[in-house]
């Protein structure tokens, strides 16, 4: 299955959350810390619990990095026991000059063979056009972000009268050839997802900031409906994979997960 | 020694340029490709022969995590060759929200103990401030790149005024109270430096596209003396380390460095 099918279908199904895996040893469960494999035991739980009522996955290339090549390895595992049939983002944010973007899409969609990924606009055309080649594989272009920081530069205003993240999202919309491209936009930001979903044409949209972040389910999925525009994955990483800590943390992942699901059935 | 003190060491010295390691199988030269360690070797040779007159060394991330677990190997060997007083630099270009930032951070500072990194700006002020943390450490965020997307959003013209590169290089001014930034600002755009020199302050500027992408190398020296600003590194890549094919590879990359350092002091 192409990663635009697994996606297209988990969003027909009506799933969209996006379960993120930033998995912290500092975090997980007390009972699975001592264990040389723990992060990885955490994530197989979680996926096996999961991955039926899942729209994606995101792996936090950050959680996985740190520790340097042990990451990797753990990250590469963690990819293995993810099913098929469901779409994985790695979220990595990068962006560099052509000749060296090309070498990060080969380690995103060749190397980890991942479905998707998210990328930095800072640098322009050329820093997401090798990935943009890649025409199976999804790209998620950062727009406006869920954080404080979006402030300082994303929401400035241009003189052409669009803020920055807009004139991010008009590019990606014509960069957009291949129908292979998205957009983050952060879940905190209702207002401004009331105001601009009108401009997303055929781009998928990532929304973190739902969960630890505060950002509004409700008013994201309704203003979706809305312009019934169905191509939107709202992640949740620390609220959904940390809900509990004891040796039922992965079922009641599951739980939190159903109860997303149906506030999302219910809007 | 501490990152920052060997890097102004190495400017008091009259050395600016940074020797970029974009170590590519694809590139080396043939007789080192069928060996197993052929990379290190590479680097090895390169580290050996300009150590003594380089200002520092730039890491391309890409080029090593390609290659997943294993690359991040080769990268730590590569580290490990580097005589300990000249500065680090991962280049990474990473940005994420702070807890994943701060991930990040301890990747390049922990993890790698890497003296410096280079970092993206688009989401803001949280998404540096676990680098800025990290006192000792010298992080350089994006301002106006190399590249033609530069053009995208970099150079946009704000309401204010100020293109938004201009804006980033305002506020990480404002960022800098533990005076352990920089800025990245691309060799291939010597009016704007010359226009916009005067609002660096204290500012560590390194400065990528001279060489393959052909920034004026003179041209920007220039312009660092008349201004009687001695913080700048020239990061040169191809053009140095792939100087020559033959068994004298590394010897041929001392002469061409040899010869920037020559240019810089003519200037």
């Amino acid at each position: 299955m192409l990663p635009k099918e697994k996606l297209v279908k988990r969003l027909n199904e009506g799933f969209h959350i996006c379960v993120g895996l930033d998995s912290d040893i500092n975090k997980i469960p007390l009972h699975l810390r001592d264990n040389p494999n723990s992060i990885l035991d955490f994530n197989k739980a979680i996926i096996e619990q999961t991955n039926d009522i899942a729209a994606a996955y995101k792996i936090n290339f950050a959680f996985y990095e740190k520790d340097g090549q042990k990451g990797f390895d753990l990250l590469s595992k963690t990819l293995e026991i993810i099913p098929k049939d469901v779409l994985v983002i790695g979220d990595a944010k990068r962006g560099d000059i052509g000749n060296t973007s090309n070498m990060y899409a080969q380690s995103m969609f060749e190397h980890f063979n991942l479905d998707s990924t998210t990328l930095s606009p800072y640098m322009g055309f050329d820093s997401v056009s090798p990935f943009i080649k890649y025409t199976a594989n999804i790209s998620f272009i950062l727009a406006l972000t869920s954080n404080p920081g979006s402030k300082d530069f994303e929401k400035l205003e241009l003189v052409s009268g669009k803020k920055v993240y807009q004139e991010v999202i008009s590019k990606v919309r014509n960069w957009n050839e291949n129908k292979n491209l998205g957009i983050v936009f952060g879940a905190t930001n209702l207002e401004e997802l009331q105001e601009n979903i009108k401009n997303f044409g055929g781009l998928f949209v990532l929304l973190p900031g739902v969960g630890a972040q505060g950002g509004d389910l409700e008013g994201i999925v309704r203003t979706f409906k809305e312009f019934n525009n169905n191509n939107y994955l709202i992640n949740v990483s620390r609220a959904l994979i940390y809900a509990d800590g004891t040796k039922d943390f992965a079922k009641k992942s599951r739980e939190v997960l159903l109860n997303y699901n149906k506030s999302i059935a219910e809007v």
